[in-house]
């Protein structure tokens, strides 16, 4: 329980620093008979990784992942899967200088009251590289949910105040362009803002989005596992998240009953909501609506400007962070939201395989033949 | 893990249904040798008790906790305590309409979708009845904490548009008035409002509050335990949450870096931050400042103005909502908010009792001896 | 982790003292729609129930179950099933003479190390009567793999040095003489014996067997979590249990390969074992043999000699234990290691249900129509 | 829970099989500041090292680890510790054979049963060579309680019918003979029996003991985490394992009360067991005493002999298993044995930590200060 693993049945177990030899982890519990390659995790790694614009850190990595065990012919064998990306463009020299100073808004002071000292070069475990064993392990998630028609779509809502217009809303367009933002026009826009905000040495936050399709009502538990509980819980621990909601969110609490009751009706024989005010998620289970959640990213911390802080020994100190930094992380942070929420919604799935005796019974029955 | 449990040292596991014969708990991991009785639990039960006013539900419950096991001549034993609150109130005829239809903004669909079919007795474990049980494990959590000196404060931030004036903040008054808001002023608007929904047969949602004081920095864990990650499970577990933030949380997202970095100083010898956009948790771990995170509730589901929907077969029908219901949940919901919160601080400060070292061997000694 | 539950999804919470109010426990996990009514619980109960004959400690108890959430008309519902057992003939007075004297072979002085101090009266926590939770809570494991034709038979196979004659064993017996052992003629001498001992004043150990019929090949997973692992921790959680084996157990280690190798044939094209020396797994997997394990119970602690020991305070001092004890435990804990063995099947079988990507699509394809 | 991972606190998860790229495995909990080096762990790594005599296995391999993450200038960091042992001398081709046919004894049935298919080189997962991870990880919890003074000391009791003679045992010599068996004599006969069972193509089974010194009384917990029960899991973990016990195990259900009472004494104002008949043990607490336990290994199914069995497809097959395999697994297992009880006990400590308010207060006082 030192917080590198998550998930009960479907559990990722993840290690390794910013500039350290790599990133990895162990996933365990992913069904046997799923196939999977390294392209599968690959093609999610892409799409967080840095370099390749001027709105992103300059550090170079090629974040190709390798499959060390658990895999073969193609297929998982229902062993755990150790993956591993190798650190290449890690520079821990640069660091130096902040081993003796605490960095506003970053975890160094909070390291070191917790554990007496800490890995200072770039952050350590607490640095954003730590994300890709994430992205990783819900790549794994993401390629089962996938045999079962179950979809996931994250996007980068807002960037400060730019937001994604509902009605120039794009799916394809997200992928066109650095933000991830499906709306050509705010994104645009939001690019506009970013280089005026990076040119004066400041960052901006951002929200980012995920829908989920494709998940029949009946997932998530009542009381502590609720499923927006359990997807909450994976999303703020994302760092730098500072806020999560669900559905309406925020805005439910200042609407009133008649408006957030969804109606149910009955559209060709099936039972549904009209309208998707609980984002698909009521007393903790999943309705059958799509699952709609919004994550809220804070501005990044390493800015340019120069801050007051203390160094180790409480004397007052000047910084500057120089260096590769994203000027604003929400959009490399899409792909983390969605495997985040891929490993929630593949574990709940697992674990809620045994909720009915007449599903037990009938797994029984085939087992046994 | 179908839900009920909550923790990892400090454990709690509940049960109990709406108009069954009462709610339940076990908690687990209480360390021996803590002082607790009857009482300590019934002052946090009493905070949550419905009736007693016009603005809650009129159902009459005692709502007295007995204590089964676990606590001996006044002390914790170590071994699990077990504590049980009798329903007195329950009328399970009340709910025999509701067997066959699926109320609007309720989980009576979920249930059935999951389970096959379900206890249609007042929502049976999908309840608001059902926090009680979280209440009594939380009011042993902060009995634990209280011995440390660290406390936890929840309030009625807003109801509808209507919030506490930061500049009339008075915590004595929260315990005044029936809806736990600390601004006489605020309160006597919010009452207003309610009684205005009230009759229209509508609901209101609301925001709550949470402060915590005492937590040293370096509580939380990297990564996947983060600190608020943990308090947002906690808190998005609780029945109609729909949004959960920390510090400035959403608002952040709209800010800059040069803003949301909480610059650090030497006050006294001691290392702290002006400022405390952050809410206490930075990179997941506390920071020494205040805790400070938000839940945003939704209106009530039950409403007495009529509402479409579906029964069971799928048929349509119209719904109206009689009986005994809250017009808004936050303020009963600000007592369930500090006891979850307790849980979640008493618990990873247990488990972080072996992060270090120099503490574990410090451990061994006084153990040895 | 007070060590008071027991499994990952079939999970059981036990609570309770030997001299308090009751015994209880929550069983989180059984698969909804169930049938489950309280005397499915008490005929388990009833196999361990004290008093009825001169071979059993004195203490009268009815230990009839009370289900107190989580069953509606006759089925479980999927949320947690609350069971508790009122104590009735519980004396805590008998036991003042104990409060300052460390029994010898009891916990007592370990209670105290522990935790500080201790509940004296009976053992506390530490009493066999704790076991009673763990059969409630394994009855109605029994009663699921009931519904999948999975049974499950314990039975003394020794006391002392008198053993069940492999030729004369008779299932039917086991329930035909008070110590469970399914060979009258052995059951007659053990008799014998018992009363021997227990004129004396002293008490004897045992050992018990359990078969498990009805689980395929293919239970139990690779590494930690081997079906043999698990059983072990199950049973050697029993108090007063020296030792588990498993088949041949301790007498594989004096045997060879060319003998311990169960050769494979294919009898009527199904492939099984001709032999069953593995007890039923291989590499931690059920092999579609009867799962066969044995239990050594040592010798019941409270006797009626004068043994030396010495109080809190490190004073020498004499005791005779006077009052209700079995002169021998094993036959009362029959029941005890068959519960807990299907606790551990069923809780291992509803894991294993998402071992598989066709299984996960299977059930996937069911729950979606 | 796919069975790889183990531990609350201090955790391993485990990964890797016989034949694919190495063995690896990630340590959690590991208290920071412990001095940790490649060495600490490879010294370990040596005592299970394959080659070298003719009594083990031919396969040749370094095993030497290599630490990816979690260390930082010599000490833990807190962060989880990853771990990797290179297969060099892996033949994946040898086993080609194989892939279609039933090795009786070993787990290929079962896994194909499990998973529908495996990975079959080597026995993968199933293999021996998995252990080296649990010996690495158990070797950073020997780190950790060396630096609390408590050692733990596993030896070759017994291989066939020679057994060390309690009068000659002799802890060094232990590492002096290949079979690390304390009893010069001893050894030399089993040897001789070694080459007998080995010329006649058959495999030999052994009983390994392990002493744990150092461990104050109040280890453990009641009722399901009994430090017997935790001690018993791990090591009924180990590939091969058959049976369990502690103290006088089995020997104890042939005892009587009078006998296995360990009298307690006062010896120099601390209270102490005269005799340790319950193996350190009481209550599943420990007592003070040394802990005392023996696993017994059941012959090696890889044997040369010609044995009977079936394929894939249920066709009556003979097989003669050839190539590289140790005559008898006890003597390279004694140093698994020693590790998984040192994962039990330092995790069983730090989970302990949290067991009295006394201990939590010292705790925060010295945190917050």
């Amino acid at each position: 329980m030192a917080g590198s693993a998550f998930g009960t049945i479907f559990r990722i177990t993840t290690w390794g620093e910013s500039h350290g030899i790599g990133i990895g982890l162990v996933v365990e519990g992913c069904p046997a008979g799923t196939p999977l390659c390294e392209e599968d995790i690959n093609r999610y790694l892409a799409r967080r990784r840095p370099g390749g614009s001027p709105y992103h850190t300059e550090r170079r990595e090629e974040d190709l992942v390798e499959i060390l065990s658990g895999v073969f012919e193609g297929k998982t064998t229902g062993t755990p899967i150790s993956l591993f990306v190798k650190n290449k463009d890690q520079r821990p020299g640069d660091y130096d200088a902040l081993k003796q100073i605490y960095r506003p808004g970053h975890a160094d002071f909070c390291y070191d009251a917790k554990y007496g000292f800490r890995d200072h070069r770039g952050g350590g475990r607490a640095s954003g590289r730590e994300t890709l064993a994430r992205v990783a392990g819900g790549a794994v998630a993401a390629r089962v949910l996938e045999e079962m028609g179950i979809r996931l779509f994250a996007y980068t809502r807002s960037i400060g105040d730019i937001s994604v217009d509902p009605g120039c809303f794009s799916p394809e367009e997200r992928d066109l362009n650095p933000l991830f933002m499906p709306d050509k026009e705010a994104a645009a826009m939001a690019l506009s803002l970013i280089d005026e905000y990076r040119s004066r040495g400041d960052s901006l936050g951002g929200v980012v989005e995920c829908l989920i399709r494709g998940v029949p009502a009946g997932l998530g538990d009542p009381v502590f596992d609720k499923l927006s509980a359990l997807l909450g819980r994976g999303i703020l621990s994302i760092g730098g998240v500072r806020g999560f909601e669900i559905g309406d969110g925020f805005d439910a609490a200042l609407s009133t009953g008649s408006v957030q009751n969804d109606p149910f009706e009955n559209r060709g024989g099936i039972i549904r909501k009209k309208t998707n005010r609980s984002g698909g998620i009521l007393g903790g289970i999943s309705d059958g609506s799509d699952i709609v959640f919004r994550a809220a990213f804070k501005p990044v911390s390493s800015i340019a400007l120069e801050q007051e802080t203390v160094d180790r020994e409480g004397k007052p100190a000047k910084i500057r962070i120089e260096g590769r930094h994203d000027p604003v992380i929400a959009p490399r942070a899409v792909v983390v939201v969605e495997t985040m929420a891929a490993c929630v919604i593949l574990d709940r799935l697992l674990v809620n395989m045994s909720s009915r005796l007449d599903r037990v019974k009938d797994f029984y029955r085939r087992w046994k033949n």
